[in-house]
């Protein structure tokens, strides 16, 4: 089959053909990839900088935000069948695991990672587990929904774990309106009724927020300004604010955002957070950090999407295109999120 | 009447005669004071280290920690009566702010502090009011539990805040088994089914610790040395840990010393906590502010130790010898807390 | 003062001139009662029902659901002043019992009922206190808002007591769509994201839930067919059921609506529930009483009708004529709730 | 192998000789039976009546509290391996349905119950499944733990899913002392700090309460007495109440001993629960189910048991001799629960 393969960091992966996965293990579900997404982290894969925490063999299938059509499944497999439309969850969970156990199965002791420490999505079949698959609602496409599987799932993990935070009365700020927080602005409106108030550096940013649910909106010029003038809109800070950035300073600046007893809730990264623990017991402020979403987190998004709640904007590549859809994402030209497809088999 | 007033910072606090407080609105509480603690808050306050927080008008009765007998209330007071014995809450909340109304009174918009920013009870009266007193159980005398209206409520507060997660199996670490820290240790071997860990430096509060209840100790010395024996001992890091010490790198070793999904509960002040985001997300971690307890924590409080689960060591001086307290505390003679006790009126 | 009063019962209360109250403590609010609402409440406590149960001193002025402007406050009231428009809590409470200090207020151990058992807002005074006022959003009118102060108030908080369970992919079914129930309805899409299903035998009742958010509606026609056609479209049942009738058999139907591990919430009553305990321990269901909200339910509810998420019909009378009010409620004529405005003075 | 089998209703189960299970799934685990409970849902299948609701096919092996040794495992299992020592929880859970993605297991919607609709442990050999197998502490025998498996299960998840509201200064009450009731009495002396009262009829398992951490306990005599004893000890009313009877009156005198807000936690059953909606919505209290604990609960529960807080009082028979205390059981000459060890093979 067709597969877009890294093969030495700091180039370019390739389009191959490798042979197609089999059915190994009684848990094993085999898909035809319907489409699969591309991200920024693709690009730090490429890069390297994963390479010491996932150390995946080389050369491999990128592609961890995968959905598509049932081809075969393991001896145990029951709760799919061949021809069944589904999204991945990013994680082969093991579903024996404390972790497991307790629903938290992006913490799963044993999974593997698809696209990142094994072969991934960027190909015509994929190789992923039972519980990893969740079946479609026949209105959703893959191509439209394959990347809610990662940076998807993420954005609305971190709305969920605050839902019950947020009700009439209370308020939501957003920092960064973009891949992510564009998805946790249309979750907070769909469960949430906290005020909503998105934090950007570009006013294009800031009127799709609007239109996807944002009732008040601020441009990120000079810090003092912003948290004036969010302190202002919410009246004291958000009793949530979701940074999306985590770095380049919003990672701290989020202090002077939200109210006391107010939470952090810490998704971007790539910054460092520095508190004095003053400030955080004499406030009595959490910061909380967020990883991609648990299984039932991803069945919950694909209800949202399914109900119109949730949408994304895409631009689709075939998968034999994968460079240029690299380069635009490099240089900026990729508007929405990339979608790869593969010719059928 | 007397009273212990402080008149200017970085100097010794003096033994004044002056007039009663009074009865000047309607949930106004006067009590005969039986017993104040000392803290090292007291210490800090006498630096001039609170002054651009609270700035208090000088001079002003010290003792943030006080119990007693009830001697006149206003009218609208119904909840005690002149004779009742009491401790105080540190604040005097207003019953109509949004914290109070949710039972955060400890965040009350509109509160006093006696002692930190109003005259406090190293006198024979103290003012308070009507949503400050919680009635003890007639086994109780001030002067072995006045010590924790403070220092016993902050320690309380973050274990209870944290019960529902710990539960039997999981792992409870203690940093700091000290003034706080033992009877963070009490609350959560009263509370709990966690496994108890306690780190501290010295030897003697490690046996002391053991007493209380704590399943493991583990002697603070080289850094890496602690975050392994700790790893071992909780088969993987705290599910919960209690930062009773907050500085000196506490604050950012109690980062090795949380499993994944962990939280770090920030008590102890004076550091400054240094973590990247990518550690927050990926590990899914949490940094938890704690301030001092609510009423309701406080009743819970005497609830325990009425029933004797927890137990202060004190050593008790007469008010008049406020500056032979000072003076051992300061010196590191004091062994317990400290308690002035003046003279009945 | 003008105020309708309850001389008798069985006899219909009279427009008398009475002497206006005063402030006499230092929490007492005394309002300008702008609106007061009639409910069927009202008319039960006319044939004497409540009597035994909250047994009031006749005469006394009726009208437990009121808006309107502070006129005077008390020595202590600091949370409104003359001028400002209010909705008062049905319960004047104390803020110093247990309920009280966990925010539970509408189980407050020292409050009165005014319109229930001391003197209510069918006047043109209401003496109320500082713990009963909600600040008004000054886009609400005390007209178009009086009636959710105890009907909307109950259908609210049986909503946002659930709402943590009712998450993308659950299953609400509101059984009854009138007073309460077209409430409840629009709380249920303002702050959960269930899928809301309405079960009435009205069909114009339901024409009206799918106008505020219900997503399917039930005839309640014969009761094995309503319960196989909710177990449809619910797949299975209701993870949450809220009860707005809680008489004439819903009481029961109620079990064979609700999924395993399903609550029913009573609200409505009337009825008694006869359930075997081997249908509640092999199916783990739950039976969950409901009384009127708390305070902090009110200042959310004020919340999404300032929104405008939360609408209610009403139909306004001089308060001179209540008799008509009273008529047109008794005999079915009065469509939406029914607001008395008093002259003003 | 030698098995106990149910061959009719209504006759005693016979001693046969019956074919190995064998692996056959790769989820599968085979267990060399240490001990396997008896209980008196034993004597209700022999008396047919759970061929309605389990209907499993005669004969079949009996016995639904299993520990042992695993003996063989199927490709897919990970988590024991031959040799290793073993509690079963009660249902062979699937992984994949939406209950057992949140930690519910115990309502799988594809488990199998050996022992009441598969063959069960009064064997020397029992298939179960992966999913269902905890491994045990190495201090811990399966002829002393053999009976929390079901019994001892079913006690500890009403405790533990109550936990969050027993602080101190709360107060449980327990309807019945016997095989549940002691352990639900340890399980909250172990995981709470609420007062424990405990009622039951008989002196002799009150002293008994007593030793296991009951702080009161009220001899059930005539109920009134029994309720105003109740409402004094507890001052007011249990804030959880544990019915571990749930027949012959205490379903429905369980109003009177809880406080307003309470909770009835039904968990044993044969009665019928008759309760007006009005005293439900104006008390605001509630009525929970419980069904057996989840595999989670069964974990926590062998932490607790391993901890030394939580014991069983047994009476061990050889499985040849199941007869004898099957007529032990039934004449009520069985003191503390009855364990079957099976002749290792």
């Amino acid at each position: 089959m067709k597969a877009v393969r890294l093969h030495s960091y700091n180039e370019l992966p390739t389009l191959d053909s490798i042979p197609e996965p089999t059915i190994t293990g009684p848990w094993d579900v085999i898909v035809d990839v319907g489409a699969a997404g591309l991200c920024r982290t693709d690009l730090h894969i490429i890069e390297g900088q994963w390479e010491p925490i996932q150390h995946p063999d080389l050369p491999y299938v990128l592609g961890h935000e995968n959905a598509g059509r049932v081809r075969e499944v393991g001896s145990a497999v029951t709760n799919v069948a061949p021809g069944d439309t589904v999204i991945m969850h990013p994680l082969t969970s093991c579903g024996l695991c404390a972790a497991c156990r307790v629903g938290q199965d992006s913490h799963c002791e044993n999974a593997t990672f698809p696209g990142i420490n094994v072969d991934g999505g960027w190909a015509q079949l994929l190789k992923t587990n039972a519980r990893a698959v969740v079946k479609l609602d026949p209105s959703l496409e893959p191509k439209d929904i394959a990347a809610l599987a990662d940076a998807g799932l993420t954005a609305y993990h971190a709305v969920r774990k605050s839902a019950d935070r947020l009700f009439p009365g209370t308020h939501a700020v957003v920092v960064g309106a973009g891949g992510l927080g564009h998805i946790g602005i249309q979750a907070l409106a769909a469960i949430t009724s906290a005020e909503i108030t998105v934090v950007d550096r570009s006013e294009e940013a800031l009127e799709l927020a609007t239109k996807l649910g944002a009732h008040h909106t601020v441009l990120a010029t000079e810090p003092t300004a912003v948290a004036a003038e969010v302190q202002d809109v919410t009246g004291g800070g958000a009793h949530v604010l979701f940074d999306y950035v985590g770095e380049h300073g919003t990672e701290n600046q989020a202090s002077e955002l939200i109210r006391n007893q107010g939470d952090q809730y810490v998704i971007g990264y790539g910054g460092r957070i520095e508190r004095d623990t003053i400030e955080i017991i004499s406030r009595e402020i959490n910061i909380i950090g967020n990883l991609v979403g648990t299984y039932n987190d991803l069945v919950e998004l694909m209800t949202l999407t399914a109900q119109g709640k949730v949408t994304l904007h895409t631009q689709v590549y075939d998968l034999a295109a994968a460079h240029d859809a690299i380069a635009d994402l490099d240089a900026g030209r990729l508007v929405g999120r990339g979608i790869l497809v593969p010719e059928r088999l």
